[in-house]
C-alpha cells in the first residue's frame, strides 16, 4: 500500500459532491482541482477549470496526482485516456458498468445478487411483450444516462407501451417488474487500494418523484443478517471490479426481509451524507483515504441520524440551526425547482427523539414532503 | 436578533485558524475573504488579499458583510476604523483588553476573578523590588505582543532582574508570582449577538516551552462546581465586554481545586480544537454562528477527546489515520522548528482507552513530548 498522502486531488465534475470531498480533504492536507465540462460549476472551493469544449484536460492532469469523479455519466474513453497518465479511482471498468443498466444487471446476475425481474428491450413491441410477461405495472428505464428519475416511465397497461417508448426515446430499455417492497435501503462501502473493505450501517431512504428526500441510519429494526447480506453483495461488486473508493448500492427490502439490488453508483452518494455528522468517518473522507492508498477510517455510527434534503427552495436556515444537534450543509447554489441546494443532518440519542426533531425541521422547509419511516410505528 | 446567514465573512489574518473557520463556514453557505498583513498567508482556502503595506482595506471591506479575526495582535485603531464601516466581532474593546496584560489583569480584578499575585513594573529596579515582594521564582512578561511564550523571562533570584529586563526589552512588564498549580485548564465559551452564552466542557492543557502540546476534554475528575466557577468567570468577561464570538480563558487549577485566571484570547483557540471532533458543534462553527447572529450550537461533548498538536515536523500521517477515531487536521504549511503544522483529534469511549491511543499517536510524532495528564494515575 502506498501510504503517503497525495497533495493534489483532481475531481471530474464540480458540484456539491466535489465541494464536500474538498471540505473533507483540506484537513488531510489535500488541494483540489476540479474539471467542469458543464460550464456551470457550483463547487465554490478549490481551483475549477471550466472546460465545456474539452480543451483543458492536459492542464488538469498536470496539476493533479490522482483523479476521481463525482459523476458517473462520463465517457468511458475519457477515463481510459486519463488512466494512461494518472491513477483514476474508481477505474474505467466501474464507470462502464455503472453507467449502463444492462451491464449493471448482468453483473448482479453474474455474482448471484438478486434483482427485480427484468428484460432488455429494443422496440415498443418488445417493451409491450416484456411488460405482458412481467405483469403490470412495470418500470421502463433508458439503459444509459438515467439520473434522478429522468428517462423512466411506468406502464400500467399494454396500450401505454408505444407512448412510453417514444417518451423515453432511447434505443434500448430495461423493463423491470414492480417490487412490493417494504422500504428502500442503501449500502455505502469503501474499498482501499489494498483491497480492504469497510461498510457503513445501511440507511433507509425516502424518495419522492425519484428524488431522495430523507435517509436515516442506523436502523432500529434491521436484522444483523440483513446487514450481513448487504455487506456480502457490495463486497462481491467491489472485489469483482477491483474497485477503489466509495460505492453506493441501492436496494429494495421486501416483506420477508430479503434484499433486491436496484442500482449502484461508483461515487459518494446522497444516501451517505448522514455519515458527515452521524459516523466516525464521513464517506467523503473515506473516499479520499481510499483513492490515496491510506488506511480507511471507522464507519461506526455515532448516534441515530437523519439526512434531510433541501430541494428547490431553502428553508428557515436560522431556525433549523436552533434544533439541537442539527448540522446544516449548504451547497451555495441558486434556488431552482428540483435542485439539490443543501441538506441538514439531524442527530439524536434515540430514534423517537430523532423523528421529533426531523418533524420540527420539516415544518421549516416549505417544500419538504412529510417523513415516513417504515419503522416509525414501533418507536 | 438578526437571524439570517451572512454571505461573505471577512477575516483579519490568514493562518490555520482562519482556514478552520472557513472549513466550518462553507457548510453554512459562507464565503471567506482573508486580509493578510504578514505577506505569508497559509490559509490555502477562500480569497486572500495580501496586504503587507496596508493598502487594500477598502477593497477587503467592500467584499465582506461582517468581519472577525484570528489574531488579536492587531492595532485597536484598525478595528475601530473597520467598525465605522462593517460590523466587527469581537469588538474593539475586547481586542484592546486582550492585547494588553495590564488591562486584562485590571478587568479580572474589577470582576473579582482571582489571578496569581502580580505587579506592574517599569524599570529593572522595580522588577527586582516586585520580585522580592512576590517571592521567587517569578515570571516577568511584556505587557503587549506576548505570543506562545515569547517576551517572557523567569527570575529565580534578585540578580537576574537586570538581565531579564534587558532581554524582554519592553517599557512595561507584568511580574507574576509562580502558582503551585496542579494543572493548566482552559474554558472556551461563545456569546451570541443577543447575549446568549454557551460553554464548552473545560479542557486540561499540557504546554512545553510555552507551546500547547495536548488538550483533553471533558475531564473525568473535574468537580461540577469547578466547571460552574469557570463558567461564571468567563460569563462575566463576555458580558462586561459585550462580547460576540468565541473567547478562550486559560486558568491554573491549584491543589485545593480553585482556579486562577492566567490569560484570555478573543478568538478561537488551540485548546478548543478538540471540539472539531469531540463536541456536537465545533468552536469554529459556533464562532461563525455568533458573529452572524445565528442560534448557537450545542457545546456538548460526544466522547473523551484529546487534541495532539503537530509542531515543527510532521509525523507518520498514514499510521496516525490507522488509529481508530483519529482525525487529522493539517494546515498545509511547510515544516519549520516550533511551527504549528497540524493537530490530531483522538476520540475514545473511555479516558483509559483515549490515553492508550494518544500514546500510540505520540510514537508516530518524532518531536512530541510524552503526554502527562493530571488524572492519569486514577484511570
Amino acid at each position: 500500500m502506498n501510504a503517503s498522502i497525495s497533495k493534489n486531488i483532481g475531481v471530474l465534475g464540480a458540484g456539491q459532491l466535489g465541494r464536500m470531498l474538498a471540505l473533507a480533504g483540506y484537513p488531510l492536507g489535500n488541494r483540489f482541482t476540479f474539471l467542469d465540462t458543464t460550464g456551470n460549476p457550483s463547487a465554490g472551493i478549490g481551483d475549477v477549470i471550466v472546460d465545456p469544449n474539452n480543451q483543458h484536460l492536459a492542464e488538469f492532469l498536470d496539476k493533479v496526482d490522482v483523479v476521481t469523479y463525482e459523476f458517473e455519466h462520463l465517457p468511458v474513453a475519457l477515463i481510459e485516456q486519463i488512466e494512461q497518465h494518472k491513477p483514476v479511482y474508481p477505474g474505467s471498468r466501474a464507470i462502464a458498468v455503472c453507467q449502463n443498466r444492462v451491464e449493471e444487471k448482468a453483473l448482479f446476475d453474474h455474482l448471484g445478487i438478486p434483482t427485480p425481474a427484468y428484460r432488455v428491450v429494443e422496440s415498443a413491441e418488445q417493451l409491450e411483450a416484456a411488460a405482458n410477461e412481467l405483469g403490470y405495472p412495470v418500470v421502463a428505464k433508458s439503459v444509459t444516462e438515467g439520473y434522478d428519475g429522468k428517462g423512466q416511465a411506468v406502464l400500467k397497461a399494454p396500450e401505454q407501451a408505444e407512448e412510453a417508448w417514444n417518451s423515453i426515446g432511447h434505443r434500448q430499455l430495461i423493463v423491470e417488474a414492480f417490487v412490493d417492497f417494504v422500504r428502500e435501503v442503501s449500502m455505502i462501502a469503501v474499498r482501499g487500494r489494498d483491497g480492504e473493505v469497510v461498510f457503513y450501517p445501511m440507511a433507509e431512504n425516502q424518495h419522492v418523484d425519484g428524488i431522495l428526500r430523507y435517509s436515516v441510519a442506523p436502523l432500529p429494526d434491521l436484522a444483523a443478517s440483513v446487514q450481513e447480506t448487504a455487506d456480502s453483495y457490495i463486497r462481491m461488486l467491489l472485489d469483482e471490479l477491483e474497485y477503489v473508493g466509495v460505492m453506493a448500492l441501492e436496494l429494495f427490502q421486501t416483506r420477508d426481509g430479503s434484499l433486491l439490488a436496484n442500482e449502484m453508483a461508483p461515487r459518494v452518494h446522497n444516501s451517505g451524507h448522514w455519515t458527515m455528522d452521524g459516523a466516525v468517518t464521513s464517506q467523503f473522507e473515506n473516499h479520499l483515504r481510499a483513492v490515496q492508498g491510506l488506511p480507511l477510517g471507522s464507519t461506526q455510527a455515532i448516534a441515530p441520524t437523519c439526512m434531510v434534503n433541501v430541494i428547490g427552495h431553502e428553508g428557515d436556515n436560522a431556525a433549523m440551526l436552533a434544533i439541537s444537534n442539527a448540522h446544516l450543509h449548504r451547497y451555495d447554489k441558486e434556488e431552482r425547482a428540483g435542485r439539490k441546494l443543501a441538506h441538514v443532518n439531524i442527530v439524536a440519542d434515540t430514534h423517537a427523539e430523532l423523528l421529533e426533531k426531523v418533524r420540527a425541521c420539516h415544518t421549516l422547509l416549505p417544500e419538504a414532503p412529510p417523513v415516513a419511516w417504515s419503522f416509525e410505528a414501533s418507536l
